[in-house]
């Protein structure tokens, strides 16, 4: 892992762009003392510099915890296939046409998937390596890489999800077996993403302990308190 | 309002039962300056003095808020008519037969609340000429009476609502009218009470900040955490 820029913000948070290989990544740290971890991730690839995202990392780490995004492959700046190109021409299309959008979704948001899980895991192998982050390992966001995460990764503690994507049959199939704690984001009105298939995933979640928060506001409207409440989960269960 | 007894618990908080004509209640406070009111009350009447709700009150108290529980008509210990008294057998022969329990839910908890609003509304006069209670004013719990409280009492700014119990039919069309900031606590897999039924109300609901929580656990198997988020809410709303 190799920092390549670093600045002071003035919540006193220290912003750090890392690589790790091909991996691009984003760390947001405050203080010395070992801190738990939080992996976030967008839904859908988005780019880990997309300013809401930014705006959480570095609210949780004022808060005391460290966390850190990556660009996946074909995620925010990394190179995209001419497939995955395609793939995200047809959806545009096919969402202005009002057709259905579900193989679309499929065909490329099951691999990107299969590429962010291995991802995730060689950087949260890095960041426990580095001094000042202590464990244990939360995650929160991106769904069906969460999902399957949270599945074959067992130093993922507890888990955040935002409904709001599309998540591919296999990571449905596989909410059986997630157990971890989990907070589960809904946007009720969310325009995109059919509330019953949410409703659904929430109630297949393994879980013994799993928890929804639903909330007006459409797709991008999450009332900032939700950003709190994260934080306290996630202070139940790393602290 | 007549204080009938007084007694400082080891948390701190002051609790005074009262009369008020023929209403019995409860007032728990802390410190002396005035503090928003919180009205607490159970579903389908249970009494104010249930162990549940008094750990909330008593949560709430030591938290900066005045709260007060009544029992209206029928509830807690307050007498109860020869049909009321039928109505309720038939409840229990129904439920341990298994036959459908909607229509008798609706003979005894649709004149319950039309016979607990008014009093709640006496109760809130009260309260709000004692010294050191200074509004806002929220409410918590029963979700019948609630709604019909929302509608009609503009005092009210903030309410949180408890899924499990019957809402009769004519509250669930008055849910439309409610239009305070809401948070509605629901119980995944509440044994007595439909899910469906549970996300229609909060679907119908008019207010345009509504939450909704929900939790594992069965009916009555609420995480003590949302006590804590029950109060952030109040918070953001009465403070």
């Amino acid at each position: 892992m190799r920092f390549t820029s670093e600045q002071r913000l003035d919540d006193g948070v220290l912003e750090r762009a890392f690589t790790l290989g091909e991996i691009p990544g984003t760390l947001w740290t405050s203080g010395s003392a070992p801190a738990p971890l939080i992996l976030m991730a967008h839904n859908n690839g988005l780019p880990r510099g997309e300013s809401r995202l930014v705006a959480r990392a570095r609210h949780a780490a004022a808060h005391g915890y460290a966390v850190a995004a990556i660009d996946a492959p074909g995620c925010g700046d990394r190179p995209r296939s001419a497939a995955e190109e395609q793939d995200r021409a047809d959806l545009r299309r096919a969402m202005r046409a009002g057709e259905p959008v579900d193989e679309i979704f499929e065909s490329f948001i099951g691999p990107l998937v299969d590429k962010a899980v291995p991802e995730w895991r060689t950087t949260l192998d890095a960041l426990l390596s580095l001094p000042g982050i202590g464990g244990p390992v939360g995650y929160s966001g991106w769904t069906a890489v969460g999902i399957r995460l949270a599945v074959v990764e067992p130093r993922i503690a507890a888990a955040g999800f935002f409904a709001g994507g599309y998540v591919p049959r296999a990571q449905r199939e596989e909410a059986r077996q997630v157990t971890i704690p989990l907070l589960f984001l809904l946007q009720w009105d969310d325009e995109g993403n059919p509330r019953q298939r949410a409703l659904d995933l929430f109630d297949a979640f393994g879980s013994k302990e799993k928890t929804l928060h639903a909330n007006m506001g459409g797709h991008t409207g999450t009332p900032w308190f939700e950003v709190e409440d994260g934080e306290r989960f996630f202070g139940r269960h790393l602290k």
